[in-house]
């Protein structure tokens, strides 16, 4: 880490100079920069500014369209398919994410699948923006083939998030943002740099076998869906992950599957791509639309607390609401400020020199 | 098992003839015994006539109304909450899915909550019913607890199971029916009458330590939710069976967490519960609300058809795609018939005995 924390809006400043270097509107910058350093306040470190040079490498290589025409293709009262026009995901995201919240005004509930996006950083960014309209807000993503379903020695899924944040009254919202694998990417490169093994359960090797090698994914090897394998519940985290796929990438006219484009612009594109971009799938359903509003928070309350009150299995640990951990850290980041690793700082400080930006 | 297997018509009549004498409307009956039995003849074999004298004890206990007045609490053009009136879930969850599919029909999706509601069988049953309208279907319900979540000594939430149904164009349908912990409890189960030992990984004790103890969960013990440990993302199957809690009981004025009523009539209720029953909730989405329906289902199609065909981990393995071992199932089921446990079949004699049926 670097010796000095760096301060929330020094990076978003940052970050959304950054954008409006490689071309986006002013509007589009300010909202790809939010979305990015939501993932660094909230402690999901490898979806923030250490994405940021992967998004500009996307640029230079023609993926990214810096100013998309993004539109309705079309839509019923409470549905839509969004084309992003090949725009930063970031930007793309709470784009439809609006759509949903103006059709749960309407209708009680809007749902929304994204065609021709790219990566949209941190599912819980989009989610939680139905929180401050008295709504249950629900994001998800494919992406590009890292994750091996049951049985297959082929990376057929993306790590494919789910969120879904819910509104409380007096208590924090629970707010639950998760890869459908085993582990996320971003933890096995933590042990990739530290040159630790990983734990049995998180990834397999090009022939399909279990193994601890936290390099196997450059070896052709593949990360496991959530449940690690068929005795533990693996066919349910590859659904899961195949849900994710098919809400996004099928019903919006997306890739899906294999075909999904990669986030590092020196991986070549599929071959035979069947559809736009890489997909999204948002929604939102209006509280009211379903009981009382007060009602609802009141018991989420409840929940809430009875859930944190639990008895732990141990008496130096606690459980925990999702949401609880994540909301820490921002507690904890906003006073303190973000710590870079030294790469990253690096990565930071060479667009600072590319699009000659103060850093 | 049984030396003859029976017959789905046989069975399905018997359990028709146990709802109408139970007092149920002659609709309702065939409607509970429909749901009751798509469990056995898909191979669920723990949800389906194994659980009818479960309901017949629920209904003498006084817990179960054959002739609930369901109706519709709230609504918006595409929600709505229903107060299932005590009925059996197993009729509730069909009458609130075709609110679903006709809100759907209307504005393009429906959503639907349902409070005071009883076990409602199989969620893919109720999800399935969209596919036939050209629609997404999702089905989850709550349930008493059983589950501990990460940290936690204590049960908090039942196996909450999701079931998401997407329809395909020549090939059969992806349907995904998952309890959200590592095994279903009808496997732990079958384990306890064999007498063997559970995998690690699937079950805690009474202070919240793993065991292979098959029998843990009468001596205070818990199920694992998906994912087993914090390792290996037992948080993430927490957070999933909490979303099927939360949208299925605190959403619809039901119950939810330690307070949803148990199963076995034995068990006394829980004290000060929050809301009425149990809870469900129930989605369906029209395709050609987002796409035009062939170009969806061709793609599904070639979804299904590459995951299918992707390269498996061995030679005597395949990969299959969510569905395909209960279709498998069923197929030979309804040729060959539905073999019964010594114990159930016992079980239904029992009941033919009390209503004076014959079987």
């Amino acid at each position: 880490m670097s010796d000095e924390p760096f301060n929330y809006q020094r990076l978003y400043e940052f970050a959304e100079k950054v954008f409006i270097a490689i071309g986006c509107p002013p509007e589009d910058a300010s909202a790809a920069a939010r979305t990015l350093l939501s993932a660094d306040i909230r402690g999901v470190d490898s979806h923030g500014v250490a994405r940021l040079s992967g998004y500009v490498r996307l640029w230079e290589a023609g993926r990214v369209n810096a100013t998309p025409a993004i539109r309705i293709v079309h839509e019923t009262p409470s549905t839509a398919v969004v084309d992003g026009d090949r725009g930063l995901g970031l930007v793309v995201a709470p784009f439809a994410m609006r759509i949903a919240i103006e059709k749960a005004k309407n209708v009680g509930s809007g749902w929304i699948s994204v065609q021709n996006s790219n990566h949209f950083g941190i599912a819980g960014y989009h989610a939680m923006m139905a929180l401050e309209h008295d709504m249950i807000g629900i994001a998800m993503t494919n992406a590009s083939a890292l994750v091996a379903p049951t049985y297959s020695a082929e990376r057929m899924l993306g790590t494919n998030p789910i969120c879904v944040a819910v509104p409380a009254g007096s208590e924090p919202p629970f707010v639950a943002d998760m890869a459908t694998t085993t582990a996320a990417n971003g933890k096995l490169e933590i042990l990739q740099r530290k040159g630790r093994e990983a734990p049995e359960g998180w990834i397999q090797d090009a022939d399909g076998s279990i193994t601890r090698d936290a390099h196997a994914l450059k070896k052709g090897g593949a990360l496991l869906p959530l449940g690690s394998d068929p005795l533990h519940g693996s066919h349910k985290g590859y659904a899961l992950g195949a849900v994710v796929d098919i809400f996004s990438g099928v019903l919006s006219g997306g890739n899906y599957g294999p075909w999904v484009p990669p986030f590092p612009a020196y991986v070549p594109m599929p071959e035979n791509m069947p559809g736009k971009g890489i997909g999204h799938f948002l929604g939102a359903m209006r509280i009211d639309a379903f009981r009382k509003s007060e009602d609802f928070k009141s018991d989420m309350d409840n929940w809430l607390r009875r859930f944190r009150g639990a008895k732990p299995v141990a008496e130096q640990e606690r459980v925990l609401v999702p949401g609880d951990p994540e909301r820490e850290t921002e507690k904890e980041r906003r006073e303190k400020g973000i710590s870079l690793l030294p790469v990253v700082l690096e990565d930071l400080q060479n667009i600072a020199g590319k699009f000659n930006i103060q850093f």
